[in-house]
């Protein structure tokens, strides 16, 4: 076992053993592969908090704020910033990690980054991995921050136990894009900067949009019979300032809450049956598609059925259902 | 066939019917099936324009701008904005597109947002279709914006026959995000708001770049030996003003010489095996997950699996090796 070394200095909490593994699970999944195998068993004891909110929403003044308050908890804590987007703006990110990174002595946290780098692909796969090693490591919580929430973040978040949504005053636009997809992955909504004017107005227009729509989380996701009859999550509310840590407290209680409705519910259960099922799915994505791909540049038929596609004798579609014939799988 | 009047009406140059028909290949993967397999023959005849850079640089004035310039040539532009980051960035996008609309008759240019809409996924195969349904209406350009550079927006500039890349000046970062994997995909770099003090010191920097790097786009993704010895583009550099026009000539030509060298080094054949590859892909991509999507959620072995995975007798890794095993494909 070529990385058993590296595994055994993991378990007994050794930072620099976890940051060697977290780059070798980004980079190669057969690498991936192996490590999931061995550590696999020792993980199950984060909890896993999922972050996200538009750019400028302060993101990661309220991840530090956060940290700080789980730190005087006596936890361990690991933070995982994933940028899927452009490596144009990758830059900013990064100056904010290292911001992030000055106000925490490295024992007890531990932050990475992680950006797509295009052609690898596989970010929610690759998150998901090192979210299974700061576990593993010894983290009590793992929180995985985001940048927006596209199919990427989405996908992302399937590994967290509670997201939660930043949002800021003034920023007319959000409540409209909550209604077209942040609904449904998220349980806390916290209005960050509630010292500017406005902050009571976007809570007001949270709850609002609340009791517009009923079809909250765990009721869509909920598909096991067993849990049909228990009550919904109702996205709570609350409003903070990063700068001045007020009303921390009462983040920390609404995860905890949240925790408790899990458990309580039995979603817990759930929630693991839907993380499998997603990660599955990323891991075969990759898989299938190197074996597509490996098709393509090698088989002889494709490149007389990619002639023929140039000549408009044949449309992309069509020969995509000849793959998959030759594929087997059709 | 269903879709045979809008297509009657498309290929008449039917506004409306080219409105609907992306509509219905953005929704449904089965209809874009039916559509592109009928309009296929139709298309071929559009030049396909990649826009991007970050959030700040100016791409809709700058598109507006290059739009008027090729209506004054008499011809006929579709443009379509893609933005694949998150549903909470969302509003501030279509503002722009609305503003972009006021600019301009709807008799030659037609514009079109694509948001990434979460479950439905595939918006690199939505945008490759809404191409050809605008191909095949007979737009001479084809414009398509997208916001940054991940993977997502690089297998949506495989269908691009020319990529621009808008920088600005004193954004410090860029350059050196743009060794992390822009230079792979730029034809052209556009120093946007060139009024700007920095505007010279910007192109400079993007002149240092490229001497330093000589692995440009031509040279990584030639893999056919027939055009293996050809010379390399050298991305070429303009600096413009969207807001006064100011150069904006200089562009329409520096995009006419890149199409000259692609047709005149023979490299347009190699781009359209290109892209036919990453149109496949994608559909089989699209296929694939949900064959193994209906396999997961149906699958009483799957459960079975599942259940070894919650009990940590199994990892995710070597149940997706199962599974695969079950899909025949091993």
């Amino acid at each position: 076992m070529p990385y058993s070394d590296l595994i055994e200095k993991l378990l007994e909490g050794n930072t620099r053993a976890a940051a060697r593994l977290i780059t070798l699970v980004e980079n190669d999944i057969e690498a991936a592969e192996e490590i999931v195998n061995v550590i696999y068993k020792n993980t199950g004891k984060a909890y896993i908090l999922g972050v996200t909110g538009a750019p400028g929403s302060g993101k990661s003044t309220f991840i530090s704020n956060l940290t700080k308050f789980f730190v005087k908890q006596g936890k361990k804590i690991g933070i995982i910033c994933v940028d899927p987007s452009s490596p144009l703006t990758g830059g900013a990110l990064l100056g904010d990690r290292i911001r992030m990174k000055e106000n925490f002595s490295l024992d007890n946290v531990f932050i990475r980054s992680m950006a797509n780098r295009g052609q690898l692909g596989g970010l929610a796969r690759a998150t998901e991995d090192s979210i299974k090693i700061l576990d593993a490591y010894g983290c009590d919580v793992v929180i995985v921050e985001t940048v927006g929430v596209g199919q990427s973040e989405v996908d992302i978040f399937k590994s967290a136990h509670t997201v939660v949504v930043l949002l800021v005053p003034g920023l007319g636009d959000d409540i409209q894009a909550i209604k077209a997809g942040i609904m449904e992955i998220t349980d806390i909504f916290v209005v960050n900067k509630m010292d500017l004017s406005g902050a009571d107005k976007k809570v007001a227009e949270i709850t609002q949009m609340l009791e517009l729509d009923m079809n909250y989380k765990y009721k869509s996701n909920n598909t096991d019979e067993n849990y049909a009859k228990i009550a919904n999550w109702t996205p709570k509310i609350a409003k903070v300032n990063s700068k001045t840590s007020e009303n921390f407290e009462e983040v920390i209680e609404l995860i905890e809450e949240h925790k408790k409705f899990l458990e309580e519910s039995g979603i817990i259960a759930n929630y693991q049956v839907n993380r499998i099922k997603s990660e599955i799915l990323q891991i075969l994505k990759h898989k299938i598609t190197k074996k597509v791909e490996g098709l393509i540049s090698s088989n002889s038929d494709i490149d007389e059925y990619i002639r023929l596609v140039m000549d408009k004798s044949l449309d992309p579609y069509s020969m995509a259902n000849l793959i998959i014939k030759l594929l087997g799988i059709e």
